[in-house]
């Protein structure tokens, strides 16, 4: 099981820390896109080209550390072509240098779409007697409104091909509650789709009792937290919200089990913009800052699990 | 408004049908992938080469009769880069023949993420002085299980960039009411979404008295269907299921309004493969098939409408 490898990653490094690798022009370096810049012009390419130095750069400086990196595909995307095929050389980077990659992607569609999309991210596609794997992420994100239609699809991929999910459950943006903590039959909607989750992952249960079928769980929302995490005893989460989105490490200790297992923790521009922050003013390397802003992490997460 | 383009071109065709361009390698004729495989391969390159190949010959020879499109962005991403620029290509060419394009992406995501999504999709993307228009859809469809925080980054696009919103509201698939139908506060969940749809489009409404902010309604919930177009009167629908999936255009006369207007209906299988159904056996172009398909289905929808 995947979820496995992922704990032993996060034991190894002794840090549950996961890097979201989700660049901005304004987050990168201004030495990286100048060279960019002369060698591709201000275009896409250009761009992507920065994109792409910058993620090098940082998982150099900080994959001995850390057990895993979120792409968030969002920010690729926008760019096109070129944007796809930065989101999928950073992949094969991350996994050249033994990470773990979630897939940030939150896709949502059902039967043969889904399956387009499973086949895609976490499996082969099929070009007549050939076999393609196109993205290559361990794990991907996923969206559960239209129901198990567009979950199942994606677990036959997961047990042919040891991946994995995580569902969103409740997530950590300030209006998340607006459908998320309706009450439906005396329980809110999250509680519903963390029950569902939890269903969904019997079949994939690793040797440490956590399924493969993981959930995104805020920690910017740390009362609800604290219930899922009791709720849920074989759901591992994956948490966004600290650091910059506001979370403490005290408000997400909720996330983690008694062995301190049990949640992997994001952090995106607190770590890979770290050089623009005061605190690392120091470092004349931002790759450096980012490795410092890494340890800070792990660090804290460490007192409170 | 971009609504009011979308109903004017449904009224100048007379036909409230969108062709959903979802190839898959099996729909797609032998001699049209032959030759894409003998110039490019079995690969990711060739396979895209075919689907090229046959939306333009779809798009040619349906381009009159329709007022949109709607290709399915995952039967695309899934081959990575080449599907992404097969799915740009494919948007481009049906804009170049007048068609309205409703780029089926059903995004979730929130803040700068969103954003990202946003600028790519319906607006443009900043690289220091230079701005890109990349995918160039009018329409995007968007997922609302993160609430307001997911849909609002797009809302001053719709606004600058003259675009318009399909949000999934009560999808077409057998368990879409796993969550859709919980019921949350006296009402359905769906019927929520469809109330904050609404609301969402206010400032978006054009002289037909429909906003650009719509909503996916499947047609294969015909009940609740005609429940939605009496409650949310300015909300347009984008609706699937038609053919394949099930519903007939009696089931889903109760998304017009009395003029006949209010919603658009996705066929993609029954007309895009329509040469493989006996029906058209004679046909020994499958682009005439499909012309054939399009003009059945829209003498089939005028009846009820």
């Amino acid at each position: 099981m995947i979820i496995d490898n992922l704990i032993e990653k996060i034991k190894q490094t002794n840090n549950p820390t996961v890097v979201g690798l989700d660049p901005r022009l304004d987050y990168i370096p201004n030495c990286i896109k100048q060279n960019a810049y002369e060698k591709l012009g201000k275009t896409p390419s250009g761009a992507m080209e920065a994109f792409w130095q910058f993620n090098k750069a940082i998982i150099d400086a900080t994959y001995d550390l850390i057990p895993a990196v979120k792409p968030q595909i969002a920010m690729y995307e926008q760019f096109g072509v070129e944007g796809i095929a930065c989101y999928i050389k950073t992949i094969a980077y991350a996994k050249e240098m033994g990470l773990l990659v979630i897939g940030d992607i939150k896709r949502s569609d059902i039967a043969s779409t889904a399956e387009a999309y499973a086949n895609g991210h976490i499996g082969k596609v099929k070009i007549e007697e050939n076999q393609f794997e196109i993205y290559r992420e361990d794990f991907v994100t996923l969206n559960p409104y239209l129901g198990w239609d567009s979950i199942e699809p994606y677990l036959q991929h997961c047990k042919d091909f040891q991946k994995g999910l995580f569902i969103l459950v409740k997530t950590s943006n300030p209006n998340s509650g607006q459908l998320q903590d309706l009450k439906v039959n005396g329980v809110k909607l999250y509680e519903r789709v963390g029950e569902l989750t939890e269903d969904w992952g019997t079949p994939f249960q690793g040797k440490y009792g956590y399924s493969s079928i993981g959930a995104v769980v805020g920690a910017t929302h740390a009362k609800q937290a604290e219930d899922l995490r009791k709720k849920l005893p074989h759901t591992f989460f994956l948490v966004p919200g600290y650091g910059a989105q506001g979370a403490t490490a005290e408000d997400l200790s909720v996330c983690f089990d008694k062995e301190g297992l049990g949640a992997i923790v994001n952090s995106s521009r607190g770590i890979i913009a770290a050089y623009k922050n005061k605190k690392y003013a120091d470092f004349s390397d931002f790759a450096q800052a980012s490795r410092q802003a890494v340890i800070d992490m792990r660090d804290d997460l460490n007192c409170v699990r």
